[in-house]
């Protein structure tokens, strides 16, 4: 047997997003309608598109009086023009209020519309005022200081497209075309599930040897972060066979997806292995990553189960490269654009030819230099790696490492 | 006057940020207990050190057999070692359960502790099995596969300091290290309120002239987004000093902090300043910034209130270059490295000298280059301008503009 072992047939990072998007064709998720107030990082499950222009018609982006700018051509602190003010046009109220003829002006607050005949609004501090008449000292062009009809968005055009994940930005211009209620998908349901008999749960008095749960604090918090997710954590169940099975069928019928951190080896302790083999099939067992070897995929009841090592920076990776993407890939949604900026290596950093690898960095900049000082490939379980950088470097399969002083493609957490 | 008229005075955002956290001195956050598994974005309010080393013991990272290295030493294919297998040890159980002499070994799973006098473990696959025998086919040094005592961290390591916004790895090595109740601080409490009788918040049928609030939708998703805050709406209230005057009070007594939208000019319509005039004191009013110079800093009943514009762009602006670096100083917290990559200018950006420029840009990739496509200074409005966009570049004070090709800073929403 060579060294390679178990997974002497590792398929590659690629291959396994490949695998996992045509095995698992869809998740079945619902739609369903919320108020667009209550819509951070929803998914959308409609195209939105503007009902009118927006603006809908001139409007005054300053406090100032509304002009016709013919008015004021040449207008300047030696030679005013005279203005005769005829009133006030508030925000909200009608352009027909009044109509500018030569020689007229009506004053304006920030977002009032220009009544008609207007072009051109003159800030309160370019002119003085006198009763029933402004002096202007300045000569502007059309439009001047105004928002046009339509500047922002016209009626018909396209504001939000379906399966966009929605940022502030695209609930302000939702809620601005008068959409309050709008069609996203459910939360995706995601089960959590922790096996080994040694991992606790809850502070004990005497730990001896089990360790506490650190990797589904890790996976439900970095999940959850997607915001279009709502997590269900199953605890961390014993070693044994008959409790196993019974959460995972309560699982699956609960949830669109599961993950499970731990218990995916080869090992007789891997019971969660034993279980997929009797009940369902691997979609692949393990991926040529670093770290995050273990990072399989099995199909159960027709529902996807992630399975993650036990391992936290493992678990960390085995999300990162796969379960995430996989994620995005599987509701049509474009993963938001990671910024992958260059640093200077600190450090040569090796890799194993055949290998896709995510070494932590810590990335700091000494004048106008990035850096990216390597934390170091090893150590699966060593949670401080993450707490202690704030990004991350890839090296591709093909690669056998870079060298200090090389300039890294870098991203962060 | 001049053209710079009511906003003569303009302070810089630098001296603004350093005038509100002179004279907000702290905002008076209470401290809470929650469990580790809650505290995702919460600001931690005590430092976080190890109470014993990680591991505590020796152990496996793999599934194999625990031996003495100096047992396998010249361990090959054609010249394998035979060691005798005293029995299973698995995760939680004591090292002590064996101990191991000269000859003998141990089968460990993943995680398994390291039995006494093991300090290897040779992987399933680098052996054969042989009833109670294991004929091992490789030669491994000291340590090979093992998890070092405190290779994660030591007991008295100072596993995340005070202030420390938590994210999922925090929040993952302090339940490792057997700690469920942490001490956060409350949420900072924010109170939201817009003005302009003009502003819907609901739908209607015709809307003439009027306008949807889009503006506290994105400053209230965006602050949200902070995680270590609370919004409150406190809906959009006409221009009528009574009414805002009421709003105001109520507001001001159940939140740490106000941001209002728009009602801060200086027109008859801005009933929100003349409130300010009338019972508290402007730190600043208005910055050189744009959009956002209507960007205002109040303080009433002792409590800052943040006055943005009414626009949605202006808005923005204001919160991302004041309001958010001002909430985290006073909090004491470092913001999230935001990574600032290098993009090639696809247009010329002018700018005015004395003011910090938001300039909106669409960051794309052709091939190996970065680009950013600036969408315009114009239309504090134009909410679409944020839509279409990614990122933004900074325009410095003392700078006239970037040409078309200059390698600029970028920075992502």
């Amino acid at each position: 047997m060579t060294s390679t072992g178990f997974y002497s047939s590792l398929i590659n990072v690629d291959r396994a997003i490949e695998l996992a998007t045509s095995f698992i064709r869809e998740l079945d998720i619902g739609v369903e309608k919320i108020n667009v107030w209550s819509g951070l990082n929803r998914i959308i499950a409609e195209d939105i598109y503007a009902e009118r222009d927006q603006p809908c018609c001139l409007k005054s982006y300053v406090d100032g009086y509304a002009v016709k700018a013919s008015d004021i051509q040449g207008a300047s602190f030696s030679n005013p023009v005279r203005l005769f003010v005829k009133g006030l046009l508030k925000p909200g109220e009608s352009p027909s209020k009044y109509v500018l003829k030569n020689g007229e002006a009506v004053e304006v607050y920030t977002g009032s519309p220009l009544p008609i005949g207007s072009d051109t609004v003159v800030m309160y501090e370019d002119v003085v005022r006198d009763g029933d008449y402004i002096d202007v000292f300045k000569t502007l062009s059309v439009y001047s200081n105004v928002a046009q009809i339509g500047e922002d968005y016209r009626k018909g055009d396209l504001l939000v497209s379906r399966r966009t994940v929605l940022k502030p930005q695209h609930l302000a211009i939702i809620a601005s075309s008068g959409l309050f209620e709008i069609s996203v998908y459910e939360k995706i349901r995601i089960g959590l599930i922790c096996t080994g008999s040694e991992v606790l749960d809850k502070p004990v008095n005497h730990i001896d040897y089990g360790v506490y749960n650190s990797t589904c604090i890790l996976v439900k918090n970095m999940v959850e972060q997607l915001g279009f997710t709502e997590i269900k954590y199953y605890g961390t169940i014993p070693d044994e066979t008959s409790i196993i099975d019974k959460t995972l069928s309560k699982a699956l019928s609960e949830n669109h997806v599961l993950i499970t951190c731990g218990g995916a080896g080869f090992s007789e302790n891997d019971v969660l292995s034993r279980i997929v083999d009797r009940k369902g099939f691997y979609v692949f067992r393990g991926v040529a990553l670093r770290p995050g070897k273990p990072t399989s995929l099995a199909i159960l009841n027709n529902k996807p189960v992630f399975l993650l090592s036990g391992f936290p920076v493992a678990a960390w990776c085995g999300l990162e490269a796969i379960v995430i993407p996989v994620i995005h890939k599987l509701m049509g949604v474009e993963p938001a654009f990671k910024p992958c900026f260059k640093t200077i290596l600190k450090r040569n950093v090796p890799n194993v030819i055949g290998y896709r690898s995510y070494v932590r960095v810590k990335i700091y900049r000494v004048k106008d230099e990035l850096y990216s000082e390597p934390y170091g490939l090893r150590g699966s379980g060593v949670l401080s790696s993450l707490v202690k950088t704030n990004g991350f470097i890839i090296i591709p399969e093909d690669c056998e490492g870079y060298s200090e002083g090389s300039i890294v493609d870098t991203y962060l957490y």
